[in-house]
């Protein structure tokens, strides 16, 4: 999962907030949550999930992502949140003639249970990534899916797989000012036992920069190679 | 100029409409066009365009492409009958709760006058391109606007500009189901004396063909090149 940190209310109100976070990170359970949109629900999606949504039962604890026994039932609980939280606060902005929205992506595992990736809309519902689409983009997404598309298969190795998407961040950051380092990431094996990577990417991130100019420059090589129209040759 | 021809009212309703048009070929004006939004509006546009606006004195002729003294009067007009069209059209939809919304953009020459290019939005005021951001898109922008945003400048060779344009179109065709060949392409030179070209590019052309195919490989081993990132080798 990559993230970058950039949010604004317009272009002359523009801050550093987090979207990628971590829900639960305990010996039988790791998971990660990235948001895009209305950063006033995804921020009440986080407090409620900390608080725990009511059990119905006052014998019951709360629910939380601790308590989930599976990545399903996290998502379940996470896109309630979503619904409740957005609803609240599209009632508030209903005067403003404003209709919030909120997207969120989120990925862990629970226990030995299979490594697991969601895409949630506004309304709460989700999709799990599968092979035949082997990822999920929330937020700006235009702009770096060409990269995705021609380059990530279900099989593609882990380490290519981040490098691709940090191309796909590259052309993002380059066409929309709104997309801005420092990126966040964090990449969680297959392999239980594999190493767990969380990493933030800032503007003076070697690697990040040396990929960025290496790209440039062979799209650049690339271009040239390719022959020029042969009907603008006249 | 290049479009595409595709247009959509939901996936199970798909056309191929022609979006670029001549709006006038004479000794002394080349003008065309490109639209993208409501086709109802965009048709309409044109339908309008060919009779002529009112001149508001009997004894004026209509006021036509044919007839404007400059490129800027030209988008006037045209921008004129955008603002009508789209809310004639607007009023109509107004009960279904829908908000039609349709660009264009307007290229050309009149007499010994400046090739000029405008973008015009649905309320019909528009923006003239400048040698800063030498090009403009319309509709679906995002997928292939990286690729325009690394390459071209305004003293870019024609031909390679051309180039850059049909590659950016590729990665837009394989990234949205919504956008097909055949395209339609025009290449206006800013010598008045240069050679026009015009061209369809259909699902068959050689060189397309041979462009994506190349590019597809390029960028394959472009990325190969990029180091694997280094907190990934662990």
């Amino acid at each position: 999962m990559i993230a970058d940190t950039r949010t604004n209310a317009g272009v002359d109100d523009i801050s550093v907030y987090r979207k990628l976070h971590m829900l639960a990170d305990s010996p039988d359970r790791l998971v990660f949550a990235m948001s895009a949109g209305n950063l006033s629900i995804t921020q009440a999606v986080l407090a409620s999930l900390a608080e725990g949504l009511p059990s119905g039962d006052p014998d019951l604890p709360v629910r939380t992502v601790a308590n989930a026994p599976s990545m399903f039932r996290v998502a379940q609980l996470v896109g309630e949140a979503v619904h409740e939280q957005r609803a609240v606060i599209a009632k508030a902005l209903e005067e403003s003639q404003l209709a919030p929205s909120a997207s969120m992506l989120l990925g862990g595992r629970i226990g030995d249970g299979p490594l697991k990736l969601f895409r949630l809309y506004s309304e709460g519902n989700f999709i799990e990534c599968q092979k035949e689409q082997p990822f999920l983009q929330i937020g700006e997404m235009k702009y770096g899916k060409p990269i995705l598309d021609r380059a990530l298969q279900y099989d593609t190795e882990l380490s290519e797989a981040v490098k691709v998407g940090l191309i796909s961040f590259d052309s993002t950051l380059r066409s929309n000012l709104a997309v801005g380092r420092p990126l966040d990431l964090v990449v969680i094996p297959a392999d239980p036992q594999g190493h767990v990577v969380q990493r933030r990417i800032g503007v003076d991130d070697a690697y990040f920069n040396d990929l960025s100019a290496r790209w440039s420059l062979m799209l650049n090589e690339a271009r040239a190679t390719i022959p020029d129209p042969p009907f603008m040759l006249g």
